[in-house]
């Protein structure tokens, strides 16, 4: 199948499963718990909401209650809880990230103030909890587990993150197993929960699981090599930020271990010229081959989750389509 | 019945119910869940939730089962839910009023920084989430509709608390429903979760939260009262800190309303005497009388709505004890 079969396909499973999502935000944002008061604890957490994204894990969600073979609606539940306490996350970490914008848009923090962040934040996630609330009583609590557990690990992820930042140098499992929790637990959970609460297995709900966790995976090491590599007219951002952070992804371990304490490149020359030095060694020292050949093996390892899934009777179809498209993704 | 008697009363319900709890909470202390990695994320949660305190709410939320005729253990996921919960608020909230000592010890943001006090916060409300799935399937929805209830009042609480500090006045009803939503509604919950995992009809748990609320006005009033008028010696700090941070209380809007635009007592004199001579202000404006008598209208209320769940054959006696002690404490 050619690149421009599997966008048609895009086009089809995706954008009809984001299209069922946002409908059903929408008319969330018109019910009363999502107008309490104050208004300035609630504005800002609709304002996160209604940014301009992927919505890959609520799409997620649905399309595994789908491959169970039941509506999509079923996961209404699970796509709201986990797109909440995506943008919860996004809330607090752009206060310790002290990021001004997100998506072009003024963040939370920026907007609000950092006190009204923190509690918008945190109003958000009990929003996150409260969403489980509507599932059937049956898959409530086995569901609730899955979510707990995996909010958790997203906070450990986050806090390995911070405490990374005090080091010198991490390792790349070191690396790996942060961007497992931050990124990779939830987008698999995002399946799993899906499955879960349309009556799947837990072998069935398992193998999803898997699946999500390596594509995360896959998706973590992609947006890391996008950041350095990307086309700054398609990622909509100069690229090279990463770079000029100083941070810890698998292309700069890499990079540091060729360097072996050897000055990086770059040092003291202008940001663009320090980002194209930085990149210019990445290429020659094989980082980036290195971070491609990893980013190709967990999407593989992620096809065999779901090929595995395919075996128990899920209709994975689309969920195929889901990983080949933010494989091939430029942005 | 003279304070003495009700002092052992308390000796014996609240200490015994208090016992009980800590000794679960130090058995959860030994088990996996409080043990995760990394330890920069579980230690500062281990720390908030050990320090010394009256632990109001997981005794209530004990003391409400056996009212019902269950042993208080039937509400140990309510006790730790709420209890957790409130240790989580005051995690944030020490951070926004950048308040370096709780009960004599370090903060959390300041022991281990802001950005690992905003998460350890967020994983602690999980964890107060997670408490909730101990519970028997039956109760597990209503018991948790009433804690996401009440922990986005609680939020709205304090951003109303942040609202109210840009501006230049507030009104009395305006404060008394920041206290109702901030502090009173969690007291009221953990009377009414702790019934309904004990079997309470609807009626006997919402005249139990009737209770609750109308202790929790009476409650913070009383330390708004002691912050200005008790004694340093029992207290245990200075007093006067509400006074000096110009904080609005029952006490200070009294105040302003009597002073009418007046410059305030003891402008431009050391703390000390400015804490003086506000508080004889206070006590000859009729400031303090005010506060007094709202304090005892609202136990008066708590009291009433005791009978009530009285008289529908709830075992009220160590409730009322502990409403008494509540209303009578000196710090």
């Amino acid at each position: 199948m050619t690149s421009a079969d599997m966008s048609q396909i895009e086009a089809q499973a995706i954008k009809r499963l984001r299209q069922i999502y946002l409908k059903d935000l929408e008319s969330n944002f018109s019910e009363p718990e999502w107008n309490r008061q104050p208004d300035s604890l609630y504005a800002p957490q609709r304002y996160i909401m209604s940014m301009a994204g992927k919505r890959l894990r609520p799409v997620l969600a649905l399309m595994a209650a789908e491959a169970i073979g039941k509506p999509a609606s079923a996961a209404f539940p699970v796509a709201h809880a986990v797109e909440r306490f995506h943008n919860f996350t996004l809330i607090h970490d752009d206060i310790m990230d002290e990021a001004p914008l997100r998506r072009g848009q003024a963040t939370v923090h920026e907007q609000w103030g950092q006190h009204s962040a923190i509690l918008s934040g945190d109003a958000m996630m009990v929003m996150a909890f409260d969403a489980l609330l509507k599932l059937p009583q049956a898959v409530m609590q086995p569901v609730m587990k899955v979510f707990n557990q995996t909010a958790l690990e997203v906070c450990e992820g986050q806090q390995l993150d911070i405490d990374y930042e005090g080091l010198e140098a991490i390792s790349e499992a070191q690396y790996l197993q942060m961007i497992r929790k931050k990124t990779s637990v939830l987008v698999g959970a995002s399946l799993e929960m899906g499955s879960l609460c349309a009556g799947a297995s837990p072998s069935q709900s398992q193998a999803l699981y898997q699946f999500g966790l390596a594509l995360g995976m896959s998706f973590q090491i992609h947006d890391d090599i996008l950041d350095a590599f990307g086309d700054p007219s398609i990622v909509g951002k100069q690229v090279g930020g990463d770079i000029l952070q100083n941070k810890q992804t698998v292309l700069q371990i890499h990079l540091n271990g060729c360097l072996d304490g050897q000055v990086m490149p770059g040092e003291g020359l202008t940001d663009e010229l320090r980002v194209k030095a930085v990149c210019q060694a990445m290429r020659s020292l094989g980082s980036l081959d290195h971070a491609e050949s990893l980013r190709e093996s967990y999407f593989q390892s992620a096809l065999e989750a779901l090929d595995e899934a395919g075996s128990m009777h899920l209709a994975i179809e689309d969920l195929r389509a889901m990983a080949l498209w933010i494989y091939q993704r430029e942005k």
